[in-house]
C-alpha cells in the first residue's frame, strides 16, 4: 500500500509513527429512533430492561477506565461511573418510557431535566453538569449501537485524531500514551496547539481529511514538515528515526543559552501552575533553563467561583518560586477578558472582546484584583527570600505602564516590567521601558493586532504568521529601545520556541527567550552554531523581506549547512 | 435659575440654543394591564370601542404629521397611517377581546402575529414590519395613556435629546427642524456622531442625566466645549452667538485649502450616497471643496436583500460621479464584515468581528462582490467620461495591495489605492505605496487597533484618542513613504474633520483631508491662518508628546492668538 499525504499546520517539530485512535463526537439519533437488538426491534415491554443494561454498560465501562487510570483523571472518571448507576437516572428515564416516550428522548428528558436542575442550582452541583452530558451520550450511543463518544481509551501509545479537541477532552486525555495530537480545525495559536507544545506532544492542526483515517492506521505524524503520513513506507520512517536520534543528542547539551561567539541569550520556559514549576525545574539545571519567562497566573483565577484570597495566591506564588530555587521567575499578572471569562467578577458582554477590557484594563472595573495579586506576590517573595519579576499584560501607553510600576513597587516588587503585546506600546517602547525595568513581548498578540486578524480566524491564518515583516518591524523597536536604556527585552510568544525565528530574534535584539520545555533544546542548538553578526544578518533578511513566506526562506538560506538538515 | 452644565463627548464645532423634546421608548406595560378612562376602569363591554378609539386617534395622527412631513419622510409616514386604519388589525384585536384576552396583550398578540407572517414572507412584506411595531406600540401607549413613543414632530427648531438613536430613528427626524441631538449614550464615532457630522449637526454623546431635562426645558448645547448648559443665563448664550457670527464668516470663504504660505492640501467631503453627492456639489463649488475623498458604497448593499446588480451598482456610481462633475472622487470598495452584516453574503459568527473576515478580506469568501463592483464603476467611468479614484479597505500586506489594484486595473481603473487603517500596512506603507497610486488613511480604525481598543468600548475611550502618539506616529510613517515615492497621502477617518488635527496631519505630509461638509470652513480657516512650518511644529510637538491630552495641548500653545480663540 503506498502512503498517503495529509498537509496541515505543524506544532513543535518532532515526528512519529503510530496507530490512530479517533476521538468521537457523540451521536445525535432522532429522538424516536427505533431500538434494535438481534437485527430486530426491541418489543416495547423489554425496552425498560434495555434501558437498564445500557446504563449498567456505561456505568461498568467508566469504573473499569477509572480502576486503570491514574491521579486526577481517575477520580474524575469514577465520579462520571457514580452519576451512570445513580438510580434516579434510570427510575426516571423508565417512568418516561411508561408514558409512551420513546427511549432516545426518555433518556434525554430525563437527564436534561437533572442538567437544568444542577445548572440553576449552581456552585459545585453546576459542575457535575458536563459528567451528565458525557453519560446522557453514553447511554445514547449504547442503545442505538454507536461507538461510545468522546476520548477513548488508549490501550497503547497512539496518536489521537480529532475534528477539535475542547479543553476538557484535553484533560481527559492519559498523556503517557499520547504520541501526537491530530485535528482537522483549530489552528497554530489554538488551545490544543499550546497544551501539546507544553507538553511536547507533536501536534498537527487543520489536517483535512485526518477524521476519516480509521482506527488503527498507522500513521507518521511530521509536526516540523507539517504533514500527516497514513501507511507511511520504511524509507520514510527510517528517516524520522535519524531525526530523532539527532533531536535526542540536542537534549543532552545542557549549556547556558548563547550564540557560538558566546552572546548570551536567557533560555527560559513558560509555566501555568506551581506544579508546572516544580516539573520544570525538577527536569533541568540553572544552567540549561534560567528560570520561567512567562507564569501565567490566571489558572488560578479560571476554575475558580470566586477570588482566590490573597493567602491562596501567596501559597501558589510561594511554591513556584521556591521550586525554581534562586532561577528568574517572570510572573504575569492576570491575564483575563470577555473572552476568557471570571466566574466572580463580571464584565460586559463586549463586541469585541480582543479589543476590549482585558488583561490590566480589568484593574479599571474590579482594582482589587491587581492589587490583592501583587500583595501576593510580595508576600511570596518575602517568603522565599527571591526578587520574582512581575509583569502586566496589555499595556497600551506609557501612562499604563507608569501606574502598573507604582502598584507594583508599593506591594515591594523590585523588578517591574510589561509585556509589549498592544502595538502602541511597541511603537512607544521606549518611553514605556522609560517607566519600567524591563519588557516582554507577546508575539501572539502583537501579530493580531498589528495585522487585525483574530488568532481564532482560521480562514486568515495566512496574514497572522508571525514572519510577517511588519510584526518584526515591532520587534525590532522594542528591542532597539531596550538597547538604548540598557534594559532587558524577552520574548514569551510561541514565537520564541521555534529555533529560526530564535535567531532572529535574537539578532533583532532580544535577551531572553521564553518557550515550553520541549521546545529548548533544539532553540538552545541553534544559537550554538551560530555567531551573533550572523543571527543580526538573519534578522536583516527578516525584516526587510517582500512577504512572511520569502523572509522565513531568505533565513533558512542563512543557515549553517548542518543546522538547516535539522532545522529546516 | 441658574444653569446646569452636563459634560458630554461633543461632535462637531458648533454650539445652539432651543428647547429640548424627548424621544421616548415605547412604554411595556403589563400585557394585562387595567385600561382608564376618566380615573375609572373601562368596562369590558366598552373595551371594544376604547380600542376601536385608539387605533383611529394614532392613524389620525400619523397622517396628520405625513402632511405637514416633506419628501419621503411624508410617504413613510403617510403609509405607516394606512396600517394603522387597516381594518384588519382591529378586527382582530376586538376577537381577540371577546375571548377574555386583555387589551394590551390583545393589541400585542393581534400584531405580533402580522409581523411573524410579514417576516416569513421576507422581501418588500418584511419591509413593512417596522411600520406594524411602530403602530403596535403606539396604540398600547394611546390606551394606557402614555405619550407616544419614538421620534417626536417637532414644531419649532429643537434640541432632540434620546437615550441612543438607532438609524431608524434619525431618518425619521424632521431634520430643518433639528438644531442639535444629545444622546446618553453612542460615542463619537457611533452611527448618530456620523450622521450628525456629516449633515453638520452639532452633536452631544454619552451625556449622562441628558434623559432627565423635561420637554420644552431651554438648553445650550456647546460641541466644541462637549457640554449641555440647561436653562442656559443670558451670557452664556451671547457668547455663543458670538461664536457663531465668527463661524459664519468662515463660511464665506471659498479659496481652495492651503496653508498660509500656500502649500496645497485638498479638502474634500464624505459621501454615502449619490444624493450626498449632489447635495455635497450643489452646495459648493470645484474651489472650494475639491471633491469627495471617501464615497462609502455599503449603503448600496447594507439595506439590500440580495446583491445590487452590476447595472444597478453603475447607475449610482453614474450619478455620483456625474454629480462632481470633474472633480475627485475616491470610491471605497465594500467595507462590510460580521459587525456590518449583509443579508445575501453570509459570513461565519465571529468572536472579534473587527479582527475578522471584514473589508478586502471578504472578497476570500464572496470573490464576486468585488469583481462586480470594480466592473460597475469601470462602466461609471465610461459612462462619465470621467476617471474615478478606487480604494480597498482593510489591506494589510504588499500582496494584498498587489492583488487588489490588478483586480481594478482589469475592470479599466487607473487610480488605484488602499485604506491604511491596518498597523501593519502602515509600517510597510512603501512597500504597500510601491503596488498602488494612493493611500488615504482611515485614522477610527488605525486607533482601534494600533491602542487594542474596540471604538464601541466606552470605558476605553481614552486610550482611542486620535491624538495617541503611536497612532500620530503611523501616519508619519505613512506620509513619509508618500513622499519618498511622490504618491498622495489622504486621510478620511474623523480626525481630518478636526482643525487642529488637520494642521498637525498637513505637517506631518498629509496631502488630502476628507471630512463632513460641515467641517470643512474651519478646516480651511485653520490652514490659512497657519504655515507649512507652523504645522511642521506642530506636527513634531504632538509627535513627541509624552500623552494624547499633552499632544494637543502642546499643539493649542503653538497656535496663533486669533485661531487659538476661534478653534481651542
Amino acid at each position: 500500500m503506498s502512503a498517503r499525504v495529509l498537509p496541515g499546520v505543524g506544532v513543535g517539530r518532532r515526528a512519529v509513527v503510530g496507530p490512530v485512535v479517533q476521538v468521537r463526537e457523540p451521536v445525535r439519533p432522532a429522538s424516536d429512533a427505533v431500538i434494535e437488538r438481534d437485527g430486530a426491534p426491541v418489543p416495547h415491554d423489554e425496552l425498560p430492561d434495555v434501558v437498564g443494561a445500557a446504563f449498567a454498560t456505561v456505568s461498568a465501562d467508566l469504573a473499569a477506565r477509572a480502576e486503570r487510570a491514574s491521579g486526577s483523571m481517575g477520580e474524575v472518571l469514577a465520579a462520571t461511573a457514580q452519576i451512570a448507576a445513580d438510580p434516579a437516572l434510570l427510575t426516571g428515564t423508565r417512568k418516561e418510557l411508561s408514558t409512551g416516550t420513546p427511549p432516545v428522548a426518555a433518556v434525554e428528558k430525563t437527564i436534561g431535566g437533572f442538567i437544568e436542575m444542577f445548572t440553576a442550582m449552581g456552585g459545585l452541583m453546576a459542575e457535575r453538569v458536563t459528567d451528565l452530558a458525557s453519560v446522557r451520550d453514553r447511554v445514547v450511543a449504547v442503545l442505538v449501537g454507536a461507538p461510545l463518544p468522546g476520548v477513548p481509551e488508549l490501550a497503547e501509545p497512539s496518536v489521537v485524531v480529532a475534528r477539535d479537541l475542547a479543553p476538557a477532552d484535553t484533560a481527559a486525555l492519559d498523556l503517557d500514551r499520547v504520541l501526537a495530537i491530530v485535528t482537522e480545525l483549530g489552528g497554530p495559536t489554538g488551545h490544543t496547539a499550546i497544551i501539546a507544545g507544553q507538553l511536547g506532544i507533536p501536534c498537527l492542526v487543520r489536517v483535512t481529511g485526518a477524521g476519516d483515517v480509521p482506527d488503527g492506521t498507522r500513521v507518521l505524524v511530521d509536526a516540523r514538515a507539517g504533514r500527516l503520513v497514513v501507511d507511511p513506507d520504511d524509507e520514510d520512517v527510517a528517516a524520522i528515526r535519524r531525526l530523532a536520534d539527532a533531536e535526542l543528542a540536542l537534549e543532552e547539551d545542557t549549556a547556558p543559552g548563547a550564540t557560538a561567539d558566546g552572546h548570551p541569550v536567557d533560555l527560559l520556559v513558560n509555566i501555568g501552575t506551581a506544579a508546572d514549576a516544580e516539573r520544570a525545574a525538577a527536569a533541568t539545571d540553572a544552567r540549561a533553563v534560567a528560570g520561567s519567562g512567562l507564569f501565567r497566573t490566571e489558572v488560578l483565577f479560571l476554575d475558580a467561583t470566586a477570588a482566590p484570597s490573597v493567602a491562596a495566591q501567596a501559597a501558589e506564588y510561594t511554591a513556584a518560586l521556591a521550586a525554581f530555587g534562586g532561577r528568574k521567575v517572570v510572573v504575569r499578572t492576570l491575564d483575563a477578558g470577555a473572552d476568557k471569562p471570571l466566574a466572580f467578577a463580571t464584565l460586559a458582554d463586549e463586541e469585541n472582546p480582543a479589543l476590549g477590557v482585558r488583561g490590566y484594563r480589568i484593574g479599571r472595573v474590579h482594582p482589587r484584583l491587581l492589587t490583592e495579586q501583587l500583595a501576593a506576590l510580595g508576600q511570596a517573595a518575602a517568603e522565599t527570600g527571591t526578587q520574582p519579576w512581575v509583569m502586566a499584560p496589555m499595556i497600551a501607553t506609557p501612562q499604563e505602564a507608569a501606574e502598573f510600576a507604582a502598584s507594583a513597587r508599593a506591594a515591594g516588587l523590585t523588578r517591574v516590567g510589561v509585556m509589549i503585546e498592544v502595538p502602541a506600546a511597541a511603537l512607544r517602547a521606549e518611553a514605556v521601558l522609560a517607566e519600567v525595568d524591563f519588557v516582554s513581548l507577546g508575539t501572539n498578540d502583537l501579530a493580531q493586532y498589528t495585522m487585525a486578524t483574530d488568532r481564532l480566524a482560521g480562514q486568515l491564518v495566512d496574514l497572522l504568521d508571525p514572519w510577517q515583516p511588519a510584526v518584526l518591524e515591532l520587534v525590532a523597536t522594542t528591542a532597539r529601545a531596550g538597547r538604548a536604556l540598557g534594559k532587558p527585552v524577552g520574548v514569551c510568544g510561541e514565537s520564541a520556541g521555534d529555533p529560526l525565528m530564535a535567531l532572529v530574534l535574537t539578532g533583532l535584539g532580544v535577551t531572553s527567550l521564553s518557550m515550553s520545555l520541549g521546545s529548548v533544546p533544539a532553540v538552545r542548538y541553534a544559537l550554538r552554531r551560530h555567531t551573533l553578526a550572523q543571527c543580526e544578518a538573519m534578522a536583516e533578511a527578516a525584516l526587510s523581506a517582500a512577504s512572511a513566506t520569502q523572509g522565513r526562506a531568505a533565513v533558512v538560506d542563512l543557515l549553517t549547512e548542518e543546522a538547516r538538515r535539522l532545522l529546516a
